[in-house]
C-alpha cells in the first residue's frame, strides 16, 4: 500500500491530483485510491479553474438548507461536509497501462475538500486484474 | 462469496454495520461489499446518533420535491428511494490488514436504508491485491 | 480490457445496458465497468420506462439552480452535466458467476447520459478475486 499526503488551503476546494501519480511506474492493472477521511470526496472529472468553481459552488450549496445539523462537534458546516462527502464517495479504481494512468481524454482525478484547510491522506492499493 | 443479512426498522435509517466484519479473519487485501438491492445505499462515513440524524434528514429531503413520481408500483416514496440510492451508490472496497478492516480513524461502514423496514442482503467478495 | 460502444439519443437519458454483457462468457469474479467520459454516469438500479423518467427528471433538476456556470465551453447545461456525473460516479464492480452477471433481483446496469446525444465508451476490466 502506498500513501499520498495532501494539503488543502480552503474550506471547499476541488484539486486536480492526477500529477501525484506521475512520480513512479505503477503495476499494470488497477489502482484503488481511497480517501481516508469522512469530510472529503474523490471523483473522476474534468479539470480547470472554471470547472473547479462549479464543483465547489454546488458542493457548498447542495445540502446547506437541510439543517439544523445535529453533528456539530467540531465546527459550523462540518456536519454538512460529512453528509455530502459520504454521498459523493471517496474511492476510485484507476486503470494503469505501461506503468501510467490510462484515463479517458478529459478524465482527471479530482479531490474535493469539504472541510479544509486540512492535511489529507489517500491510500493507494494495486488491484490484480485478469486478461479479457 | 460471503453474504450478510441485515434487518432495518425504519423507512429512512442509517446503520453502522462495521461490526458485521468483526466475526472472522478476512484475507488481507480488499473486501468488496455490495448492496444487493435498489432502494438502499452504502458509504464510508462517521458514526454516531447525531451524525445518523443528519444523514437521514438529508436523505429524506434532498429529492422529495422532484415528483410526481412515475415509478410508484409499491408504495409512496419508493421511486424517490430508487433514485437517491442509485445516485449515492452501493459498493465499497474495504482494506483488510492482518485479517481486520483497516479504515481511517473516523471511517465506518454505513448502510443507508431508504425504503424500510426490510430484510437486506450484502454480498462480500475478496479482491486480490498486489504489492506496491 | 474490453470496450463497449454506446450511442445515446437525448440530452438526459437513462439506459439499461445490462444486455451488453450477455454476448459472451466472462471470467468468474468481478468486472469493473468504467465510463470514459466526464458528463455521463453509471449505477446499479431498477429498470423500466417509468423508473427512467424519474432518474432523468431528478438528474435534470437537482443542481440546475446552482449557476451561473463558469465552465460553459461547449454548450449550455454542460457544466451542470460535469458536476452531476462526477458526484454520482461512473464505476461499478459487477459480480460474475458461471460466466454471467450475477446481480440482485432488481439490479440492472444503468447508464445515465447527461450531455447527449453522443457516442459513449465503457471500459470493462476483469478483476481477480479470492475464495471466501
Amino acid at each position: 500500500m502506498h500513501r499520498f499526503d495532501l494539503a488543502t488551503s480552503r474550506h471547499t476546494q476541488a484539486l486536480d491530483i492526477t500529477h501525484l501519480f506521475s512520480g513512479r511506474a505503477w503495476p499494470d492493472g488497477l489502482l484503488l485510491v481511497t480517501v481516508e477521511h469522512t469530510t472529503a470526496a474523490l471523483f473522476l472529472g474534468e479539470s480547470g479553474s472554471e470547472m473547479f468553481a462549479d464543483y465547489e459552488r454546488v458542493a457548498a450549496g447542495l445540502i446547506e438548507d437541510y439543517g439544523p445539523w445535529q453533528h456539530e462537534v467540531w465546527n459550523p458546516g462540518n456536519a454538512q461536509s460529512h453528509v455530502l462527502s459520504s454521498f459523493i464517495g471517496g474511492q476510485l479504481l484507476l486503470p494503469v497501462t505501461d506503468g501510467r494512468l490510462d484515463l479517458g481524454t478529459w478524465q482527471r482525478v479530482i479531490f474535493l475538500e469539504l472541510d479544509g484547510p486540512r492535511q489529507r491522506h489517500l491510500a493507494v492499493t494495486s488491484v490484480a486484474t485478469r486478461p479479457l
